[in-house]
């Protein structure tokens, strides 16, 4: 193993907060593996890029030689909401939570190595309690100390009805950390709350309490909001290669450095040193962002997919018949991005009702490809737009 | 069965609330027995006449022809207070309630006909809830409701810690409502909240809603404070006739007519003519008096020791060597009641040492009794007191 210096540098990295160091640092001391909790919620996961931020930890702390524990949330997640009062949680079969399990693998084992990983069901432990056994858990934490969770704090002033088995969710979890004896648990800077209750939760059951590390929630395409499905300004980790590249490719400079951190695979003094190059002149910071994408591609396609991606953007972007003086636009994913509008507003049609009709006529390219779809909008990503046969536009979709 | 109006007259006698009249009296309309709930707490019982006024309402029920359901709380008793806040709420083993159950039942069925009374015990259906199923109950439930209840709300401002389980508590003795199918619970004042929950349950969970009945809370002794233990200002039920007889005795004329009306198995016609008569001068209150000691020392300790607790009181004080004009005094119980205090206060002694002095030598009666105990203090009750030979005070101790 690294020695503790080395080790937190790694841990720290995009970390947003570790509670507290000084007691992260005395387990590590003791030089046998930390076992290290991650829960996810066994909702069916779309997952993208965002959701894969906690993952390149897990992954720091398995490269450090750490046990990484993939938890499913399985025994929640099977009762859902009972009060009926959010849509967003129906009660799952335990076939759904198993495929949801399984995609949650498939995707997180591009980033985990398997044989170090340990998946664990949280129905094994929850499940078995009987309602004694609950009444007791409920008893180790005060109402007072669950109201100061933000979101309660509110609707209970805001008369916001609070169900009472809302109470009980963050005990459970925090009981997780107690079955699994966990060094140290994570999550987004939203989970803070639920992962102090397994802290206090394993000092009312006598244990050493865990660490807790939260990781920044991933800004999206539009530098702006948290990356969500919802906002459109995410890359789905099942996207197209070209898709993926296009996207990562359409971020801002600053955006990209802030995805090198919490995403990339390189180490720090690798990404230092692009950044030196790119603050020098040496190196352009589209090609700073060309090797981020093809790590991207990379990883969820493999190293073909991703050269290939890399030249069919080169191709299309830098060569292939497009004129070097071709206008570059810009343009938000939305309802300014489907084609009829990008071509009125670029002036590439002279008219809305001209681009509708040369479209039909298959006059319209997008990347090479005719498309006569004139109404499904662009999402965010970088694009060759042809009309007719010499008019060109470059493009990008924020 | 009685007529509605009858059966309504009977039920309302001494309540203190019903929730709601209108929706009683259309179950009664039915003509079907109503099933009616009311819940003890096993832990160990030492009942005094403040337990039974919910007793003599359930006998009313019972002889207006409904099931009356006499429910153990076994599940929680067997739980406790988990969080160790209340000294209180120990958890108590199958044994223990088994026994405390036996204790009340004893009691209970000096009041109730054994043959017309359900006794349950609500581990039977509370035990076998899992996890899943308790959350379900949470989910029934808001926060705010709970937090409706006056301790709650008082407490979560003081920011006097609430544990969570205390929430589920509620919702657990409600649930009995539910599993019981009942149509009436009932209980003190101070359960209004509590029986809420079961209505609120019921409804929730599809059924007709519980009305519920409150009796309240006894006045004891002093006429001022609940009767309660700790004030010493109790009758407890399993006191010797002669206490019974005489604690009995001690109380007001106008508290007299409120034990009356909660205690008595006389009829409200039959007290109202007892009324009359001590009104228009034909009965002294002391006869009235005489007869409600009879009725409890008869209730608790069959016929033949009331009419020997009555001789006997009238013995002493009417007659047998006690001077007509002996004087008459009355102190409160506590700490001017021991013997040395009275002798001296009363001046049947000259001073404490010589009061102190007599009784060690053996000169010290009451009821005509040897006493050598100088310092405990009497319990409230009337007493004749008698110091030497000729010295005699007729004591009431409030």
């Amino acid at each position: 193993m690294l020695d503790i210096e080395q080790q937190m540098a790694l841990i720290k990295r995009g970390a947003a907060e570790i509670i507290d160091e000084g007691e992260l640092r005395k387990k590590l001391s003791r030089g046998t593996p930390l076992r290290v909790k991650v829960g996810f919620d066994p909702t069916a996961p779309d997952l993208h890029l965002g959701h894969t931020v906690i993952m390149q930890k897990m992954r720091h702390f398995q490269d450090l030689g750490h046990t990484v524990i993939f938890l499913i949330g399985d025994f929640t997640g099977r009762i859902g909401d009972p009060s009926g009062r959010s849509e967003t949680r129906p009660p799952l079969t335990e076939e759904q939570v198993n495929a949801n399990a399984e995609t949650y693998k498939k995707q997180l084992f591009k980033i985990l190595d398997p044989e170090k990983t340990i998946v664990e069901f949280n129905s094994h432990w929850l499940g078995k309690m009987d309602a004694a056994d609950f009444i007791r858990l409920a008893s180790s934490y005060t109402v007072a100390r669950i109201m100061e969770r933000d979101d309660f704090s509110k609707r209970f002033r805001e008369n916001t009805p609070i169900a009472i088995h809302e109470f009980l969710y963050p005990l459970c979890q925090g009981y997780d950390s107690v079955a699994l004896k966990t060094d140290v648990e994570m999550g987004g800077t939203d989970q803070k709350f639920n992962l102090l209750v397994g802290r206090n939760l394993q000092s009312h059951y006598g244990m050493e309490p865990q660490c807790i590390l939260t990781v920044p929630l991933l800004v999206g395409l539009d530098g702006v909001r948290k990356m969500s499905k919802s906002y459109k300004n995410y890359i789905g980790i099942d996207e197209a290669p070209s898709q993926i590249f296009g996207k990562t490719m359409s971020v801002s400079d600053d955006l990209m450095w802030t995805y090198y951190e919490l995403l990339s695979a390189k180490s720090m003094e690798e990404i230092a040193s692009l950044k030196a190059s790119v603050a020098d002149g040496s190196l352009h910071p589209k090609k700073a962002k060309e090797e981020l994408a093809h790590e991207f591609v990379c990883r969820f396609h493999g190293q073909k997919a991703a050269d290939e991606a890399q030249a069919d953007f080169n191709a299309v972007f830098a060569n292939g018949g497009v004129p070097q003086d071709a206008p570059e636009g810009t343009c938000e994913s939305g309802e300014k991005s489907d084609p009829v509008s990008i071509l009125a507003d670029f002036g590439l049609a002279k008219s809305r009702s001209e681009a509708r009709r040369k479209i039909a006529e298959g006059g319209f390219y997008i990347d090479g490809t005719q498309c006569k779809d004139d109404k499904t909008p662009l999402a965010p990503g970088s694009y060759v737009i042809r009309f007719g046969k010499k008019k060109f536009l470059k493009l990008t979709v924020r």
